[in-house]
This record gives structure tokens, sequence and C-alpha cells, in this order.
């Protein structure tokens, strides 16, 4: 028995936060691993263990479900080295896990998704794929910028906001089919990250 | 002079979101109107005044500009009442400003955006914008649910969620065509946004 209980989809990166964060910080947890497009998600879903109908959802021993993977990585982070003091830097880095869920994930994970899942291979068409691929690219370089003369995007050590931007970062190549080799910085950084003691990969465990 | 300056577009709920913010803790800024699509908009990104290409930005007297609007309100709501001091409670608030920016603005923003900007009016297929206007609907009554019994979305007085939640929910109506009818919780809790000391609306100064 442990005191967390986490709902999560095995290869989508909004659930692999959470399971970094917590490798990262030594933390155990239960996991209920549930695919996507299954009974179990339908049953996890009539059974009231995913809120707002979303994975990854963490479930408290107080009985509180928390739902959205960097509001997750918030609660979690809180009180550790994960999370600036100062309000400040907290702004600035939760700008860039807002920055990853309003225009980052709907683009280099949604490219990723409409490449790799048969059951959205219709949605895929070419001209769709086009489009997110510069947009991608735009948004990258956004990155690649932002990481001129840093190890990390905000302060002198890792945040929640390197967590959050590397799930979908990391696979945006071979999932995504974004062009990794126009960004030397990032691909350190990704680097970076998966040398962090306690880093687990996406597939592991 | 004053201390804050605030890049806004009169007409993005983004911008307002800030703006709402400012106005009920009777915040002084310099205000900053840019209208999408404008030569303005092209040279504030050309001079490095919005260092991620979007509004709102927040400028600080110390040089640092924040970006992303529901980072923004967390900047200018830490310390005070807007922002509760748990971290549960804080993940709680944060998880519907996620739930906010990466499923409910790119719905119901969109399709008001759809249905209101002549430049996006090819984009507006009859397909598209049934389908957002399902989905809107099935995201506003999560909403609608989550308001049972209780007058705001977190705890017992009104937090930065009911601010960034505001901010395109009580224009998706007469904007993005939802009907609100079917809404009544979500309908008496705009009022209630609007009935707070200091309130100022979308289209106010």
């Amino acid at each position: 028995m442990t005191d967390l209980t986490l709902y999560s989809m095995p290869a989508s990166g909004n659930s692999y936060k959470v399971r970094l964060l917590l490798a990262l910080e030594g933390r155990a947890y239960t996991h209920v691993p549930i695919e996507t497009n299954t009974q179990e998600l339908a049953e996890a879903k009539a059974a009231g263990h995913l809120p707002l109908g979303k994975l990854p959802a963490l479930h408290l021993p107080c009985g509180t479900v928390l739902t959205e993977s960097n509001a997750i990585l918030w609660y979690l982070g809180a009180g550790t080295g994960w999370v600036p003091e100062d309000a400040l830097e907290q702004a600035q880095m939760l700008a860039w896990m807002f920055f990853e869920q309003n225009r980052h994930e709907p683009v280099v994970a949604v490219r990723a998704s409409l490449a790799t899942y048969p059951h959205l291979a219709h949605e895929a068409t070419p001209e769709r794929m086009a489009a997110l691929l510069d947009e991608g690219h735009t948004l990258l370089d956004l990155m690649e910028d932002a990481l001129d003369g840093r190890d990390w995007f905000c302060g002198p050590s890792p945040t929640l906001a390197d967590i959050a931007l590397y799930a979908y970062t990391h696979t945006a190549g071979p999932r995504g089919g974004f062009d990794m080799d126009r960004f030397p910085r990032l691909t350190a950084w990704c680097a970076r990250v998966a040398a962090l003691p306690g880093y687990v990969g996406l597939s592991d465990g």
C-alpha cells in the first residue's frame, strides 16, 4: 500500500510527466495504467476515477482526486527544489507550463498522435500534417531561443517547466516527425533531463 | 507613470483576464492596447515587447516581461486572497486554469473567433462549427457540474480560476453561439463575478 494512486496512460506525455516527477522524487505510488480507447478507460470514467474525463488523475489518501498533468506537478513539486520560492519566478515557470498546454501540446503532441494512432489516421490529411509541422518548428524555435546561454528553462536548476516541456519534446522527432537536428540546444537539454538522478523513460515501468 | 505596463488586445479574453484582475485589485497600470492583424502588433513583436509572440504581455519595472495570461494572473495574485495558501488548493485552482487553456479556450474562444472575425471566415466550415458547438457544450457541462452546491470553482471565495474561466465563458453565448440557457449555474456564477467590487467589463476602458 502506498498513499498515492496514479491513473495514467502509458504512452501519453501528459501522464508520463507525473510518473517522471514521482520517479525523480523517489515517491512510491500505485500505478493504474489505462490505455486509450479501452473498456478500462470507459469503466474508470463511469466509476468517477477521472473527474474531468481525462488521464492522468492522481488519487490522494484524503479522497481528493487531482486532474490536469501540470496541476498535479504543482502539487507534487510544492515545497521541493522543483518549484522556485519567488512569485515572479513561479510565474515565469508557469508561463512555460501554460505555453506547453495551450500551444505546444496541441501541435507537437497532436501531430505525433495523428502519425501514430491508426484510429486517428483519417484526420491526418497532408495539409493538416504540413501545417502542424510548420507550427511545431516555430514553437520549437521559441524554445531553442529561450535556451540561449542557459541549461534550464527557468533559473539555474531544473523546475517543473522542464518536466512539462520535456514530455512531448523528447519524442517530437521519432514520434512527431519534427526535424530535431535544427535544435541543438533542445537536444542537449533533453540529454540533461535524461541524466537526472532517478530519471525514468516514457516506456519504463 | 505607473510601475506596470500591459500590452493587451481589447477584444481578447486572455488579455481581458489581466485587465479584470488589475481592476479588481485596484492596481494602476499603463495600458498599450493592440488590435489583432495590425501594424502595431507586428511592430510590438519586432521590438521584443511580446517575447513569445502573443498578447497579453506584462512589463515589470525590473525589466522582466511576463507572458501567458494565466501566469500573469499568478504573479499579480500572489499573496492576495485570489490565490489559496495551501498547495493542494493551489493545485486544484491551477487544474481549472490548465483546463481553461488546454480544453476550454481552444474550443469556446476559437468558435467565437471563427464566428466573429472576417479574416477567419474561410475556416468556419459548417462541420467545424458544429463539432466545436458539441465539444463546447460538453466542456460547459463539466463546469456546470462543478458548480453544484458551490458559488466559486475553488473554495468558498473567488480565485484566479474564476477569473480565468470567466473570460471566455461570459461571452460564450453572444459571441460563440453556445446555448447558455442550458447552464443556469454558470449563468448565476457569471452574474456573481460581474457583481464583484471593482469589476470592469470586456469592453470597458
